[in-house]
């Protein structure tokens, strides 16, 4: 990923995540997006579908685009691992994104928090600075 | 489709269509969408990466949400099959959709338009009027 793609991914745009079901069939998610590192982050919980699926086939595609301009985009094809370190903070990092400063902390007590740390393989924008 | 779901994919709202490479991993477009007819509607051409993909594995996945209010979304799986009969007309009618009326015709001597007309398998939504 280069800067401007990791700055866009950081923006707060929603992004859709596509990982694979065991059939081989695509399995779409809506959810918040994060860059650091050159690698996409999802941030997810143990349990979920797509934390499932990514153990069985780690191929995803990542699709964001600008939701003020429909002319910037950024889509990812690429690999996830899962690392559960630093997921609880992570999400409350994106929460203060998304939601705003202080807002909305998930309960400890919930179902693990794992990131999903998206190697990218092949990334295509458009309307990104270079 | 329930009306209210047609109603969403035809509100001008982008759309993420996932479909397989031959290789299985997963391939995301970000796109105009339509509805009509409990399926969902894509405009391409002959020629496209997702044209020729769903012609080796019609198994597609389409996320929509909506760019004012994130807790509005729609996420389909579905089968895709190609259809040539009115994908000029239909294309006209996105282009006033999205890009207001009478806007940027397409040349009719580019690659023929083809509409993928979506069966959807599973629909899940979230903030729709019932």
């Amino acid at each position: 990923l280069t800067p401007a793609e990791e700055a866009f991914l950081r923006e707060g745009q929603l992004a859709v995540l596509t990982a694979l079901r065991p059939d081989g069939s695509p399995h779409s998610t809506v959810l918040w997006i994060d860059a650091e590192g050159g690698e996409i982050l999802v941030n997810t919980a143990r349990g979920r579908a797509k934390e499932r699926h990514v153990l069985e086939d780690a191929r995803v595609s990542v699709a964001v685009y600008d939701r003020a301009d429909f002319q910037r985009w950024l889509i990812a094809d690429g690999v996830a691992r899962l690392v559960e370190t630093g997921a609880w903070a992570h999400i409350d990092a994106l929460a203060d994104r998304y939601q705003g400063p202080g807002t909305n902390r998930l309960p400890r007590e919930g179902p693990q928090r794992v990131i999903l740390r998206i190697a990218p393989i092949r990334v295509e924008t458009q309307g990104l600075r270079p």
